[in-house]
C-alpha cells in the first residue's frame, strides 16, 4: 500500500457539510462528483497528499444511506492507494482477508476500487485503489 | 491544517490488532508508547506521508474504552498537523467550532494536542495537532 489515498465521511447533507468543511479547512472543495452506482454524491477536498471525500446517500438503499441510519453522520471508509490492486487482493486474501465483493469494480474518481470487510480488519471498513491505466 | 498526521483506530487488543495491521499494510508498526493521562497503549504505522495509531484501552474510564462499549472497534478520529495550535484554535471558535477542552495537553509522540467536538464536525473526531517546539 503506497499512501493513504482518500478518507471517506458520511454526510446526510452535502451542501452544508461542504459549507461546514471549508470553514474547518480553510479551503473549498475542489471537485463533486455523482457516483450512480454505488448511490452516493460525494465531494473532494485536498490536505497535503490525501483527499477528504464526503459521501452523501442519493439512494436509501445504498451503503452509505444504512450506514448513516445505523451509526449516524462520521468517519466512514480508509481508502489505500494500491499499484496492481489485482496482486493486492491476492496478496490479502491468502492473510485471511474478506472482501466484500470478488472482483474490483469503478468506484469515484474512476478508479479500480474493492472493500475489504470490517469484520476482517477491526472494524474499520478499507477501500483499496487503483489508478486506471 | 497542513496535512493528516494521523488516523486513530479503537482496537481491544492492541497486539492481536498490531499481527492483523502488519498483515494488512505488509510492515510492522514502528513503535509502541503509553500515553497514561489519557488512560491508551498506542503503536504507530506508517504509510505515505501518515501514520495510522492504534489505541487500547489501558484505563476503564478512558475515551477507547467508552467509544468501543458504544461502538465497537473502529475509526475512531483523524488528527491533523497544524503550524500553530493557538492561532488555528482561535480561528475555528470564530467560526463556530466547539472543542472537547479549553486549551490544548501534550499527547501521544508528545505533541501539542485538542479535539474538536463531533458534534460541531459532522460526527467526525477531529485532533488537531502541533509538533512540540
Amino acid at each position: 500500500m503506497n499512501k493513504i489515498e482518500h478518507i471517506g465521511i458520511a454526510v446526510k447533507n452535502l451542501e452544508t457539510s461542504n459549507e461546514l468543511f471549508t470553514k474547518l479547512f480553510g479551503k473549498k472543495h475542489y471537485k463533486v462528483e455523482e457516483v450512480k452506482s454505488e448511490g452516493v454524491s460525494t465531494s473532494f477536498f485536498l490536505i497535503g497528499e490525501n483527499k477528504i471525500e464526503l459521501l452523501e446517500a442519493t439512494n436509501p438503499e445504498s451503503a452509505i444511506a444504512k450506514f448513516i441510519e445505523k451509526r449516524g453522520e462520521g468517519l466512514h471508509h480508509i481508502a489505500f492507494d494500491v499499484t496492481d490492486i489485482h496482486a493486492e487482493i491476492k496478496r490479502l486474501k491468502e492473510e485471511g482477508f474478506v472482501f466484500t465483493r470478488d472482483e474490483p469494480f469503478i468506484g469515484a474518481d474512476n478508479k479500480l476500487v474493492i472493500f475489504l470487510h470490517p469484520k476482517s480488519t477491526n472494524g474499520v471498513l478499507i477501500e483499496l485503489c487503483q489508478e486506471k491505466k
